[in-house]
C-alpha cells in the first residue's frame, strides 16, 4: 500500500514534545484543564514576531530556486526536483510532519518534435502564414529545452481545415450573437477567440456546443498591452510572439475519476467518455493572429468586438481577396498522458484543537518558468513555513492545526488539490476550519486583491490593517498600512464615505474550489494585484516563457517587499483562524451578502419571475430570518462562557458549519463537483462567479426556450432549494435544541 | 413562517436552569472547568433510578388510551388527537421543550362507501367469488367507522381484468423463474402473490417491471398460522378474514420531494412523475384467496411454493374447468391525498454537549388500532419519557442532549422521519451520535430481537446484561437477565461456546432507514419477539383490524411485563450513548463485520469476481488495514487523557464520524435516497439488508446480460467505490494529524 496509509510518525510526535517541553515561554500551552483562558487571542506580540522572523531576501532565494528551470506537471523538474525540495526544507525547518500524496493523473502535452500550428492552406494544400511553433527567445535563460512548445492542455488531436470565424472572446453571449443575429453556420468552421473576459475551456466547450471543426486561441494586444508602455523585454507587456498556454478541462481533477480520488486502487474512466474537449484548440501570439484576422472577410465587427491590432476584425467566415479561396488549417497532435504527480503537505498539530484544520495552499506546478504563476505563491509559502517554525522553536504553537500543501498539477485543472480534497473529504468536511489559497502571490504592486466567502471579509479586512504597507510612496501619503491603499485604491463603493475596499467571489480559477464546493470550507483566494484601470485581461505575460526569475525582479517587485507582505497576510489570516478562541467567521456578513445577491437577482430577473408566478418575497423573507439568526448567534457570544470548553467548541463548529449548510446533497444540475446553492463558478465562465447558480443558471437564456413550461417548473424549483438552504443555514445557527 | 422558524423558547430554557440550580445533588453540572471527571461514566444508580422510575402500568394506560381509536396518519385521530396526547404529557412531564415539525405529505386511502374488492368474471361481465371489501367484526371495538377498508397505499386506481397467475412470493427470483422457465408472459396478466419473504411493495415494482396488469396480495396459513394452534379469537394467529394493509412505495418520504423537506417553500413534483405504483394493487384475506386458488389452471408450483392452503397450487396462467373462460378481475380505487401530517419532538438539553444528540424514535401512526404496531411502541416511549423527566427532577441530567421523535406517517412509508431528516440533515450529520428506534416494542415474548450497526452491538448486548429478564420461567432456569435469554434462544452461532446473540442488520422497515442511510447516524432497531422457529412471515395479525387493545393484552403481554423491559433496555442504551465520557461505538467490531461481509461476498461472488479480472485480495487487504486502525483509535483510549475535553471531544467526534465515512456523495446507483457502502437495504426487498450493496447490487444476475463487457465493468466501479470509503473510515479513525 502506498506511504499515505502508514503516516503517524512517531519519532516526529516526540520532537515535536520535547521541544514543547524544553522550551515553554507562557503561552505554549498543553491543556490540562482549560484552555481557553490560556490561548492568545489577541496578543499582537506574536503577529509581531511571526512578521518579524520574515525575511524578504530568503523569498528571493526561493523563487530563484523554484524558477530556474521550467517545472511543468507530470515531470521530473516539478514532481522530483522541487517536491524534494519542499520535503526538505520542510522536514529541516522542523514541521512536524511532511507528508507527500502521489496521484496517478490524466495530463497532457504537445508532441515532442513535432508541436502545434496554425496556417493558412491554399486549395492546392500549400500552407502559408504558418504560426511560431516555439516563442522567440528573448532572453538566453529562456532558451531550454524543458521548454513545453505553445499548447492547450486536453486538446483534441486533430487537422482540420475550415473558413475562419472571429467570435471574439467565444463567450455564450458571442455565440449566441453571431448564430441568431449574424446567422454564422459553425460546421466546419475554425473560429479564432481572444484570450480574456472568460475561462479558456468554456471557449472551446462553446466552439464545440455550437459545431465548430477547430478553435484557435490568441492573446490581442487591446488586452494583454498598454498603447505607449512597450512590451517585454522592455516592459512587463505581452510581446508580439507571446504565448499563453493554458488547460481547457472544465471537469475539476482528473477528469476519469470525478467525485473520487485518483489512487491505485481508483476505477479510471475511459478517456474517451470524460468531458475533454473533443475538438483540436491551440493557442497563438499576436505577431502569427495578425496575419489571418487582416485577411478575413465578411462584415465588420460589432461594436466592443475590435481588438488593439492596426486592422478592421472582421467576423468571417472565410478569408477575402486573394485569399478568398484559401482555408484556415489547425495541426494539433496534442496527447493525453498519464502522470504521477504530488502533493507536499507539511503539518503544524494544535496544541488545543489538533483536528481543526487550517490549510494554506498554493501549486507549484508551472507551465515553463513559473516565476509569478505559481512560484512566486510558492516562494512566499516556504518563507512563511519557516517563521511559523521560528516560532514553534521559541515556544509558540497554534491552538488548531496548521496545514501547509504544495498542490501539484493545478494548472492541468486542479488535480493535485481535487484528488486530495476527494481522498479525504469526510475529514475536510468535519474538521477544516478554512483554506487560505494564494497562487500568484504578486502579480503587481498596485492593490491587495482579495476574494472568498463573505464571512471571512472582516477578517482579511482586519489583518490588512495590522500589516504594513510595502509602497513607500503610499506610506508617505499617510496610508500606513497594506489596508489604506487597498480602501483608497479598490473602494467598493467609492461615492460612500464608509466604503469598505473590493472583497471579490470565488470563480474556479484555483485550488480553493474543492474546498469551498465539495466540502463547504470557508476559503479565500488572494494576491497583490495591477490595476484593474490598465483593462488588461490579466497581468500580461500570464503562462509565457516569458513570465521568469528576471521578469519579476526587474518589473513586478525588485526588492521583495511586495512578496514579504503577501506572506505576512497569508500567515497572519491563518494565525487569527488558529489561535482565536471564538472564530473569525462572521456569519452577519453572510446575510449582507445574501441581501446583495438577492438585489443583484431581483434587478435582474425579479420581474420576470414574478410575472410567471415566483412569489419573490418568500427568498427576502428566508434571508431576513437568517440575518436574525446571524446576529441572534453573535450576541450570544458575548454572554459564551470562554471557560467551558465544550460550549466553546460547539459555539465554533456552529460557526464552522454555516458554510457547509449551504452544500446541496446533490451537485447543481449540468455541473459535476458544484455544490453550493449561494456562490458557485458561472455556468459559461469558470473562472466567473454566480451568485444563487443553481437559481441563475436555470434562467438562462429562458426567453429562447420553446419549453416555457418546462423550463419556469425548473426555476421554481431551484427557487424552493435555495430557499430550503438558506433555511437550513439559519437553523444551522441557533441554539443546538430544539433544531 | 411555520413555528419552526421560532423555536427557543427562552421561558422553557429559564424552567430549566432554574431547575438546574435548584436540585443539584452531586452529579448534575453546569460544567466550569472540566467536565469528564464529574460525569457518571459508569454510575450504576443511575440505571437502577431510571429503571425503577419506571411503571408498567402506566405503559398499558397510555396503549389503551393510543388505541382506543383507529388512527391512521392524516386524519385527525392521528394528527389531532395523538399529537395533542403526547405534547401534553411531555409538556406536563416537564420536557425542556416539545416541538411539532408538521410536513404536506402525499398519502392514499381507499376511497370511502366504494372499496376495492377482487373477484372472478365470466365472460358476460358478471362477477361472483367477491372478497369482503371489509374485514369480519370479530370484537365489538373493532366496529369503528374509522377502520379503513384493506388496501395497500399509493396503489394505482384502475379495474383490469385478466388471467390469474400465481407468482409465490413475488420475489425477482420468483418472476425469473416464472419468465425464463416457465415461459409465463405477464401481459395482461392478474397476478397473485402471498405476503411474505419481502416488502410488499418490492413485489409490486416486480409485477410491474414484468408487466402484469395488476397484483393480488394475500395472506396465506403457511405464512402466517401455525397448524393446530388455531385462529383469532381462539389464538393470536390470523383468522381467514384477517387482511394485512400497508404501503406499495419504494421512495422513503414524500415521493414529490426526495432530498428535500415537504415544508410550505418545497417544490412539488408532479405525482405522475413519481416513482409510485403505475398498477392496480389490493389485499385480500385466505379467506377469498383460496376461493381463486382452488380454481387455476396450469401446471402445479414447484417445491416451495406451495402454501398451507388444503388445494393443489398452481401457477395458471388462468382458470380451469367451468371457470377456463372467466378472468380474474380486480377493482381498485384507491387515491392519493395531500394531507398535514405531524412529528412530535421532546427534548432534553444535555449538560456538557448540548449539540450531541441522542434520539429515540417511534412513529405514531396505525393501519387501524396498532395496538402491537406501533402503539405498543408509542405506550413504551411516553413512560420512557416520563421515567426520563422524574430523573430530571433529582437533579440529573444526562451529557448530551436527549431528542424524542413520535414519527407521523411512517406506514406510508418512513414520511414523518424522511422529511424531518431531510430538512435538519445539515445538523444529524454534525451532531447526532445515534438514534434508536423502537416501532412495535413487543411482538411476543419470546426473545429480544435487535438490529443495528455492529459498532454498536456490544452496547446493546451489555444493556441487555443489566434488564431484569420479564420471563418467570427463564428467571427460574438461571437466566436472570434478557441477554440471558436472548443468548440462549437466539446464538449467532449455537456450536460455538463463546457465540454472542444474534445482531442483525437493518433493511428499511423502519424510521431508521433516513438515519443511517441518508446522514450516516449510527442506528439501531429492536422489538420484543415470536420465536423465529415458527415459520411465520411476522406476527400474524400485522396490519389488520384484529391488532388491537385486548388481543395485545390476552395473547402478547398481559402483565405489561415485556414492554416494561423495552423501556428500560430503550432508555438505558440512550442513556449509555448519552452519559458515557466516551462515547460506546466500538470500531473494531465494525471491522468483524466488514470481515464477515467479505466472506459472504466471496463465497457468493469471489470465484466470479476473479475470473473476470478482480484481485479479490485487495478488498481484504483494506478491510485489514481498517481493523489495524480501530484497534488503534481503541488503544488510544487508555492513554486519553480524560481531563481534556478538546481531545475527549475529538476522540468522540472520530467514533461518531466512522458511520459518515461509508456514505458516499452520490446515492447508490439506482437508488436514490440510500448512499451507505457497506450496508443498505436490499435492492429487490427493502424489508432486507444488502452487505456491500453497489457492488452486490452490480453484479445481480449478470451471467443473463448481453453486455458482459460493460456489466463486468460497472463491477469493477463499484469494488473501486467500496474500496475507497473503507479507506475514507480508516483514515477517520487515525490520528488527525497527519490526515
Amino acid at each position: 500500500m502506498p506511504s499515505r496509509f502508514v503516516v503517524v510518525s512517531l519519532s516526529v510526535l516526540a520532537v515535536s514534545i520535547s521541544i514543547g517541553i524544553g522550551v515553554i515561554i507562557g503561552y505554549f500551552s498543553h491543556p490540562s484543564t482549560n484552555s481557553n483562558v490560556q490561548t492568545p487571542i489577541e496578543d499582537k506580540s506574536i503577529q509581531q514576531k511571526l512578521m518579524n522572523s520574515m525575511n524578504k531576501e530568503n523569498i528571493r532565494t526561493h523563487l530563484k530556486f523554484l524558477t530556474k528551470k521550467p517545472h511543468i506537471a507530470g515531470r521530473n523538474n516539478d514532481e522530483v526536483e522541487l517536491v524534494t525540495y519542499i520535503e526538505n526544507e520542510w522536514k529541516a525547518n522542523g514541521l512536524d510532519n511532511v507528508v507527500s500524496y502521489p496521484y496517478n493523473a490524466l495530463l497532457s502535452y504537445p508532441k515532442q518534435g513535432d508541436s502545434n500550428y496554425v496556417a493558412i492552406v491554399g486549395t492546392d494544400g500549400t500552407e502559408s502564414d504558418i504560426s511560431q511553433r516555439k516563442e522567440l527567445v528573448i532572453d538566453p535563460e529562456q532558451n531550454d529545452p524543458d521548454v513545453v512548445d505553445p499548447f492547450n492542455a486536453y486538446s483534441a488531436a486533430g487537422q482540420p481545415e475550415g473558413d475562419i470565424v472571429y467570435v471574439n472572446y467565444g463567450t455564450i453571449d458571442d455565440f449566441i450573437y453571431l448564430n441568431r443575429t449574424m446567422l454564422i453556420d459553425f460546421q466546419n468552421k475554425i473560429c479564432i477567440a481572444r484570450y480574456g473576459s472568460i475561462f479558456r475551456g468554456d471557449k472551446a466547450k462553446h466552439a464545440e456546443q455550437y459545431g465548430c471543426a477547430g478553435l484557435i486561441l490568441y492573446s490581442d494586444p487591446a488586452n494583454y498591452c498598454v498603447p505607449g508602455e512597450g512590451v517585454y523585454p522592455d516592459s512587463w507587456y505581452l510581446p508580439p510572439t507571446g504565448v499563453q498556454r493554458g488547460n481547457l478541462k472544465l471537469a475539476r481533477g482528473d477528469p476519469r475519476t470525478i467525485d473520487y480520488p485518483s489512487i491505485p486502487t481508483a476505477w479510471f474512466k475511459n478517456v474517451s467518455e470524460t468531458s475533454l474537449p473533443k475538438i483540436p484548440v491551440t493557442p497563438i501570439g499576436y505577431i502569427d493572429a495578425v496575419k489571418y484576422l487582416s485577411k478575413m472577410d465578411g462584415p465588420a465587427v460589432p461594436e466592443g468586438w475590435s481588438g488593439g491590432l492596426n486592422i478592421t476584425y472582421r467576423i468571417g467566415p472565410g478569408f477575402s481577396g486573394t485569399y478568398a479561396s484559401s482555408k484556415m488549417k489547425m495541426s494539433v497532435k496534442t496527447e493525453n498522458e498519464e502522470k504521477e504527480i504530488k502533493n507536499v503537505m507539511g503539518f503544524i498539530r494544535g496544541s488545543v484543537e489538533p483536528d481543526r484544520y487550517v490549510l494554506f495552499g498554493n501549486h507549484r506546478d508551472a507551465w515553463v518558468f513559473g516565476a509569478t504563476d505559481p512560484s512566486s505563491g510558492t516562494a512566499v509559502l516556504m518563507e512563511m513555513v519557516r517563521s511559523y517554525t521560528v516560532m514553534l522553536k521559541q515556544g509558540w504553537r497554534p491552538r488548531r492545526t496548521l496545514v501547509f500543501c504544495s498542490w501539484g498539477a493545478e494548472e492541468y485543472g486542479l488535480i493535485g488539490s481535487t484528488e486530495w480534497v476527494e481522498e479525504f473529504q469526510k475529514q475536510l468536511l468535519f474538521r477544516a476550519v478554512a483554506y487560505i489559497n494564494v497562487d500568484v502571490s504578486v502579480k503587481s504592486s498596485y492593490v491587495l486583491s482579495c476574494r472568498g466567502v463573505y464571512s471571512l471579509s472582516n477578517l482579511m479586512f482586519d489583518v490588512a490593517k495590522s500589516v504594513p504597507n510595502p509602497d513607500a510612496a503610499e506610506v508617505s501619503k499617510g496610508r500606513t498600512t497594506v489596508y489604506d491603499t487597498w480602501l483608497s485604491r479598490s473602494p467598493f463603493n467609492s461615492s460612500d464615505p464608509s466604503t469598505l475596499p473590493v472583497f471579490g467571489t470565488l470563480g474556479s480559477g484555483s485550488d480553493y474550489t474543492m474546498f469551498l464546493q465539495s466540502v463547504g470550507v470557508p476559503a479565500i483566494d488572494m494576491s497583490y494585484d495591477y490595476d484593474q484601470g490598465l483593462g488588461i485581461s490579466s497581468y500580461p505575460l500570464y503562462h509565457s516563457v516569458y513570465e521568469t526569475f528576471d521578469m519579476v525582479t526587474t518589473y513586478v517587485d525588485p526588492e521583495f517587499t511586495y512578496h514579504l507582505a503577501m506572506a505576512r497576510i497569508w500567515a497572519e489570516a491563518g494565525r487569527r483562524l488558529s489561535d482565536s478562541v471564538i472564530l473569525p467567521i462572521d456569519c452577519r456578513l453572510y446575510g449582507v451578502y445574501l441581501d446583495r445577491s438577492y438585489d443583484n437577482l431581483m434587478t435582474i430577473y425579479g420581474e420576470s419571475m414574478r410575472s410567471n408566478g415566483i412569489d419573490t418575497d418568500k427568498l427576502k423573507e428566508v434571508i431576513d430570518l437568517f440575518t436574525v439568526a446571524a446576529n441572534e448567534i453573535h450576541d450570544r457570544e458575548n454572554t459564551l462562557d470562554l471557560s467551558n470548553d465544550f460550549l466553546v467548541r460547539g459555539y465554533n463548529d456552529q460557526l464552522m458549519q454555516l458554510e457547509r449548510a449551504f452544500l446541496d446533497q446533490n451537485p447543481l444540475p449540468g455541473r459535476p463537483v458544484y455544490r453550493h446553492y449561494i456562490t458557485a463558478p458561472s455556468q459559461h465562465n469558470n473562472y466567473g462567479n454566480s451568485g444563487f447558480p443553481g437559481l441563475v443558471d436555470s434562467m438562462f437564456d429562458i426567453d429562447a426556450d420553446p419549453d416555457q413550461a418546462g423550463r419556469w417548473e425548473e426555476v421554481k424549483r431551484q427557487y424552493s432549494i435555495l430557499i430550503f438552504h438558506i433555511l437550513s443555514a439559519a437553523s444551522t445557527l441557533r441554539t443546538p435544541v430544539p433544531m
